[in-house]
């Protein structure tokens, strides 16, 4: 295993399925001192009581080896007494929360009464014994709304209840300011990398941040497409590309970050789109992104962060 | 096993412990519609981020046949997986909560936000096939205090962290009115039997209500006594007692009936108080009031009904 031990200091910014996948490759090659993380929180809310920060406590999971790989939420080996208690009372539980993993969240819930979400997510991950920085991108509350042929309706909603099927005509939220540490982590980074996350609600919203886009800018930043050909790896990414009148393919997802990208890593299967890529982004790599085995993704994070 | 069967109508003033013991027996020579049960209210609180009305859901429990009889809160046979890992993540949740109960908990927190706890709990006695009607006391919110030589205590603080070792000065509450259906449930009874309960913080907050107390003159009403001898069946209901200026014993518990008080039965072993309880309540029985099997259980329940 490699470890570059150089003091070389990498900020990943992290959706909640398809970066956490690259995260288990960049935490075997680098030491955990190295990484800081900035997670998405656009889809924060509260359900069943208890504040559930999706991709942060999936970031805390991957980052503490606990992380249940099938599904990208909660624990692995996670029990569901008291969600099947909920639902043989007759209430319905919007998401499907582990004992263990409810455990976090009351504890959240019951930390952010008197800190931050980033104070919060501190004391999480010192208890998870992680040693990497987990940084929320922001403290403040952010609600994505869908608006689709269907009406406008809640993120967890399109996704859970109506499982993405109704059409998407526009992807809304509101303007947050970043986390205490968020400007700065991406300062002092000597690498930034936009893992293959839903590049509408899980990377754009913390490249929108105020001073984000300037610190990009001044950072070397490599991207991994989240698309196989017009197929977003996991998760409604084209639905929402197209609704923010992107194509739904890799082309699509690095004009979002043409504005500071300088190094673009595509599918091997995607070589078609190289020529037009290099029109806006010079440096374009095809390489296997479909993140399956634990050699998959150590192969990808190695020619990341090898290439620069 | 006898059975009334008569439309012969029974209220129940309940706290947590004494008198759901005797719940057990009332509900096997009854038929569950012909039962009410009122219950106290005075310490719910917040836990955790849910709402507990421990005796509440006690009742609850007991009359579902799920309640864990040892400890007197929560199910039999639930597991504490959320709770073990709160504690392993560094929150220590002052309620030890079971998984299965943990979802009452999170149901009855989720209706609040709805409906009163009146209707809350009528939502989940039915969804817990409960066929007796169980009323909680009142859905304001008041907590009470319990002053100390260590100064001034939440009541579940002096319970549970201090294990009721302060020496007690003052037991403190302020009023708040009965729920719909309290007041109609005790003017509607045959028979109104108050359990052996804490007197000062179980069953005087449900009787010192506006209202209460007139409808039990109005009323048969039986008192078990939740002494023997100078000790407490269970709970430290001595130090409130003795607090409030009463004899720990049960004679100090009849004074705070004799208000409204027809029969009043205490431990065999008291007999010696009989010449002086007279004084005040003309009719007092001695039969066993330690309810350790389900016989003696049934047997009080018979000997209350019966002596009517």
């Amino acid at each position: 295993m490699m470890h570059l031990d150089s003091g070389y200091m990498i900020t990943v910014l992290s959706g909640g399925t398809g970066t956490p996948k690259l995260l288990q490759g960049i935490k075997k090659i680098i030491n955990p001192e190295e990484l800081t993380v900035i997670v998405n929180t656009l889809e924060n809310n509260y359900f069943s009581g208890v504040y559930v920060s999706a991709d942060v406590d999936t970031v805390l999971y991957t980052l503490s080896d606990l992380i249940n790989d099938k599904t990208w939420y909660g624990l692995k080996e996670d029990t569901f007494i008291t969600h099947e208690r909920l639902e043989e009372l007759g209430f319905h539980e919007t998401l499907r929360i582990g004992d263990k993993d409810r455990a976090l969240k009351i504890q959240k819930t019951e930390l952010l009464k008197e800190h931050s979400l980033r104070e919060a997510v501190e004391i999480q991950k010192n208890a998870l014994g992680i040693k990497s920085e987990v940084l929320p991108m922001s403290n403040q509350q952010c609600k994505v709304k869908i608006d689709t042929d269907k009406g406008l309706m809640d993120f967890h909603e399109f996704l859970i209840e109506d499982k993405s099927q109704a059409e998407v005509t526009d992807v809304i939220y509101g303007e947050v300011n970043p986390a205490e540490g968020v400007i700065e982590a991406i300062e002092n980074s000597d690498h930034v990398i936009i893992g293959p996350s839903n590049p509408i609600t899980s990377i754009n919203p913390i490249i929108m941040m105020p001073g984000v886009k300037k610190e990009l800018r001044k950072s070397y930043v490599t991207a991994v497409s989240p698309f196989i050909g017009k197929s977003a790896i996991s998760g409604p990414a084209n639905k929402f590309m197209k609704a923010k009148g992107y194509e739904s393919n890799c082309y699509g997802v690095c004009q979002i970050y043409e504005d500071f990208l300088n190094h673009y890593i595509i599918n091997n299967s995607d070589e078609k789109y190289k020529d037009i890529i290099k029109e806006i982004i010079p440096d374009v790599s095809t390489e296997n992104i479909i993140l399956k085995t634990m050699d998959d993704k150590i192969n990808l994070a190695k020619k990341i962060i090898n290439y620069f």
